[in-house]
């Protein structure tokens, strides 16, 4: 039997990679007439970059760039179809996992340092970019990020409006004279999966604003913020970016991905899908095993193992999905084209437990060989 | 397909009748093409009476006895056999769970209760008695159930010892001219997982009584009575209480069975499943769905579960266990002819969530469910 195993990270636990070779190594204790095969995924969000290198070949490289409270972080991204290509997640330059639960501050937060990741990206060479948007700290309109490729956001006087969305309001004039001449050649595809508006009850501050450490008041002064900002952008440059189904992805960056720099927003999953290639690696397999830390009713929504169980079915292949948690969710999972689904958990235990990653490694491997087990226990077939 | 289902009780959760009727539920919920019988089954210990009522038909009875602290309890037993056999657990009437933990008292419990619902049933009419030992609090070497049945238990003034295994001491002489009429023509066949003697190091005092609220003076205590309980029985009836393999089991109900009752002492798994006939049941299946609260290392040493996979193994009978708790024994699972297991937890939770019957419920349905999926999502099986 060929069984493709393609799982995405288990979030705070293991890597797509090393969740796959859980499972494989958990198959093939249960029989060595499999034949395993792994495909790293990814959702577009965390994982994004692990996910495509390994699974295309490339390089991750590492720059020091201008974090969301102005303090220098170490990012990654990666490097791939032989070096014309650049991976990045905004979250390694501006996440909100960079900031300290009592550090966080909605209003000053930037995006600059994924801006640097580009530049970075463009004098290396790369003329592709693949941008992963998710887990952002900031609500700035994606400006930082813009004025760190050149875009100047002036105010009344002709002077650099501050850092964050708090300062969106004081926007008079953008001067796009010295944005970087290799923007211009460059083609950027945005992985995003949320369609809020940029302002407004659903949009960027509203929706994702409060957890990023926003007071209600600070919302409204965000949200009226991102409304001007809209309208400066509307009257200046002719761009509608509050009618983009995703511009207030990250805070905005989706509106200045979208609206500046031309790219399509689309989703994580169905691109990082048809990167890898999953379609041939599917047709090649019997079975196909995915799943990810835990499965809930936003998997049946575009995240990664529906995304697979959906391409799984289109060629009429079995789907099995693995997961820590899989509470409540098996009838929506079943809809989404999982045939069966299993909780990796081996008795009760703490979430804390559940997570450390000697013991996921563990129980998917284990769970994987009972699952193997199952399946050739009986030759011939049951039903 | 033909499935059998033939789970243990799940221990504070659901009895072996509730866990097969929850995971019947979860495979026809997968397909309607299974069909699925389920039968009962017990260790011996808690839920044998159900579980031998429930699958011989028959009735349970209550009866208030003497408790272990000399308070009354109301006991059940079952009838069975056409009214001519009692099933007893002597937990019912001696339990541990019948004392409070802060009202222990080793040395003075008494199996007398155990031995008021033996002639109960012998003037109901019974003539065979099924006992299941297992769980009790006392450790008085059965003394105080066989003076329920008439056997006198004196000091060397001739007035009868006290109460529980702390007045074994004592004894200098045993009574049998007042001993029930009817015991003589009764047969018990009594159900007993351990083989502890009846004293020393591996005894019934020294292994089980700390757990019964023994100190080790009490400890020591007790196993010096038993030891003179053994001399006085073999000096007198010419007995050898020690020489028998789980002499020691209950409180040394196990010597007081085998040696004064004549009743042989058997593994309960075994004798449960012959009078269940589950022999004849594998023969109709094409796989067996076993499994208990807690799937662990003595599980494969004796229970339900793995002496139900010997059965279907000895027909070549596929066999899944399913257990809330399965951590760290797959392998020795499978060694007992065990082909796959499963937890039926579906995410981290605490032990207590788990047990909640509802839940308990919930998961072994859903758990079921799944694996009735894999089972049929591909005609023709896979290997």
């Amino acid at each position: 039997m060929n069984i493709l195993v393609a799982l995405d990270s288990f979030k705070g636990s293991l890597s797509s990679r090393q969740a796959n070779a859980a499972v494989k190594k958990g198959l093939l204790n249960a029989s060595d007439s499999f034949r395993v095969a792994t495909i790293p995924v990814a959702d577009g969000g965390e994982g994004t970059i692990d996910a495509l290198v390994s699974a295309l070949g490339g390089r991750v490289v590492y720059k020091t760039v201008c974090g969301p409270l102005r303090r220098p972080v170490k990012a990654a991204y990666g490097i791939i179809h032989q070096d014309t290509t650049a991976v990045i997640e905004v979250a390694e330059a501006c996440g909100l996992p960079l900031v300290n639960e009592e550090d966080r501050n909605a209003l000053s937060a930037t995006s600059y340092g994924v801006g640097e990741l580009i530049v970075d990206a463009l004098e290396k060479g790369c003329r592709e970019m693949i941008i992963g948007l998710g887990g952002s700290a900031v609500t700035d309109g994606g400006t930082g990020m813009l004025r760190a490729l050149g875009f100047q956001f002036l105010d009344a006087d002709g002077r650099s409006i501050g850092d964050g969305g708090g300062q969106l309001s004081r926007l008079a004039h953008i001067d796009t004279t010295h944005v970087h001449p290799r923007l211009n050649d460059a083609v950027i595809q945005t992985m995003c999966d949320v369609s809020n508006p940029l302002y407004g009850p659903n949009g960027s501050a509203h929706i994702f604003a409060p957890q990023k450490g926003a007071s209600p008041e600070e919302v409204s002064l965000l949200d009226e913020g991102l409304q001007h900002f809209a309208a400066v952008v509307q009257k200046q440059l002719g761009l509608d970016l509050q009618d983009i189904a995703g511009s207030g992805a990250a805070g905005g960056l989706g509106a200045a991905f979208s609206g500046f720099l031309q790219s399509s927003l689309q989703s994580g999953v169905q691109f990082i899908l048809d990167e890898v290639k999953v379609d041939e690696r599917i047709a090649e397999a019997d079975l196909i095993i995915t799943g990810e830390g835990k499965l809930d009713a936003q998997s049946s929504m575009g995240k990664a193992p529906s995304g697979i169980a959906e391409r799984a079915k289109q060629q009429g292949r079995a789907v099995i999905a693995l997961a820590g948690d899989i509470t409540a969710v098996e009838k929506t999972l079943h809809g989404a084209g999982i045939d069966a689904c299993f909780s990796i958990m081996r008795g009760p235990s703490s979430l804390q437990d559940a997570l450390n990653p000697d013991t996921a490694r563990d129980n998917l491997a284990e769970t994987s060989e009972q699952i193997g087990r199952l399946l050739t226990v009986k030759k011939g077939g049951w039903a």
